[in-house]
């Protein structure tokens, strides 16, 4: 077979807002010879227990629902301080099911804008991290500052597809490594030159550490790559498609 | 660290009509005491080269376009021919961007159908397997019968997500192994029960093959994972979700 690559469950215990993060992993990975952080793995973050490091989360108590706020919460049956936060976290709201906001944010297109209950305190909600590339970037240098190794990071959520059941990875931010190639140009197998072709390298490792992290009482936040031969950038962008190029939402219009 | 899994590729080279791809996947993945197919091994095949096998590329030459395929190619600027294909591969035609259809096929709404140029020889087009999950079965009932071994087999294809741009993995068949996990009713890291969480884990496999298969002249058509400790299913279905139940389709209506 060809060389391939492992994927590692790091399990650090739950996090806490202000908890060091990254001295957790180091720990969590070991130090064995075996073990430790070595130059170009790929460390993995869920980006709820990370936003929760970074006092991200908020207390549904402190909010206070505006107009818009509670006309969206009953057309759509979830909790008026919910839509507050999400119009909040949002660049814009694009429609609804029961429970759920579909909400632009940079880069992705995600229920509820990333707002989250699940993994929180009672009470509580979680929300993305404010700058995920910021917070891939501040993790491979402490990584770097503690270990000497230079590795590629990225946060990940859990995201859902256009009529699929189940939801599997997506990357919302990261640093060291270049998220999507560029195959265009390069001959297939019967030597025509591809046309369309960029591949969603940081989203397929995020789907690759969605199947160690699980969504549940697990508790492995974050998840190693280690082998794959991926391509360094220093501080490369995920890039998203304008709207009306984009096969889904250029096919479809707005109900709202 | 917690135990992981590997990944690796399988080089078989170019597959062509007729060629017996279990047996040429067999023979690369090797025959030494490390390398041999394993039990609870997870074989990932790429719907493309495993279609043309199974005789699925259709020559263009042979295709007369009607009257709604002309109307079609003519709004969507593609070839009348390839129209008239993608309309008998698919359930629904949803609605379109300039070169492509986007359409429901069984479990999926994809582009074209999944009918491909790339990969085809001139004046081919590749199609997808007829059925996905009728071929994945078989392929485990080769490999259990050459080499002993109970494996699970997934075919795989790249697919596109809203706004973002790049190729990631979907399952659109399986055997012997659950591809979509159900963790509902468990606690979440507070002790609420989680609500909405099934996790595509066939999905999420299949993004990790593409790590390694890449979209061009890799000749990688399939990916074993070994040691992922996935959930056995004789012959579990990957379902699809109500339109009007999708948080993408509910919340966009059609455009066509």
């Amino acid at each position: 077979m060809n060389p391939g690559f492992s994927v590692y469950g790091v399990a650090t215990g739950l996090l806490e807002p202000g908890d060091d993060i990254v001295g957790r992993v180091i720990a969590a990975v070991g130090d064995t010879e075996a073990e430790r952080i070595c130059d170009r793995d790929i460390l993995l973050f869920a980006e709820s227990p990370l936003s929760t490091t970074e006092g991200r989360n908020i207390r549904l108590a402190d909010i206070t629902p505006g107009e818009n706020a509670r006309a969206l919460a009953e057309k759509y049956d979830l909790d008026p301080r919910i839509a507050e936060i999400v119009i909040a976290e949002s660049d814009e709201i694009l429609g609804g099911i029961p429970g759920f906001l579909l909400a632009a944010r940079g880069n992705l297109v995600l229920p509820n804008a990333g707002v989250d209950e699940s993994n929180a305190p009672d009470g509580w909600v979680t929300r993305l991290p404010e700058d995920a590339d910021a917070s891939a970037a501040r993790i491979r240098r402490e990584i770097r500052e503690r270990t000497g190794k230079e590795v590629a990071v990225i946060i990940i959520d859990s995201r859902t597809h256009a009529m699929r059941l189940g939801v599997s990875g997506v990357a919302i931010g990261c640093s060291g490594i270049l998220p999507i190639t560029d195959e265009r140009g390069r001959p297939d197998l019967f030597g025509h030159e591809l046309q369309v072709t960029r591949r969603a390298i940081a989203d397929s490792l995020a789907s690759t550490a969605e199947l160690l992290m699980g969504e549940a009482d697990e508790g492995v936040p974050v998840v190693l790559v280690r082998g794959y031969p991926y391509t360094f950038a220093e501080n490369a962008t995920i890039e998203s498609i304008a709207p009306d190029e984009d096969l889904f939402l250029g096919s479809l219009t707005k109900k709202v």
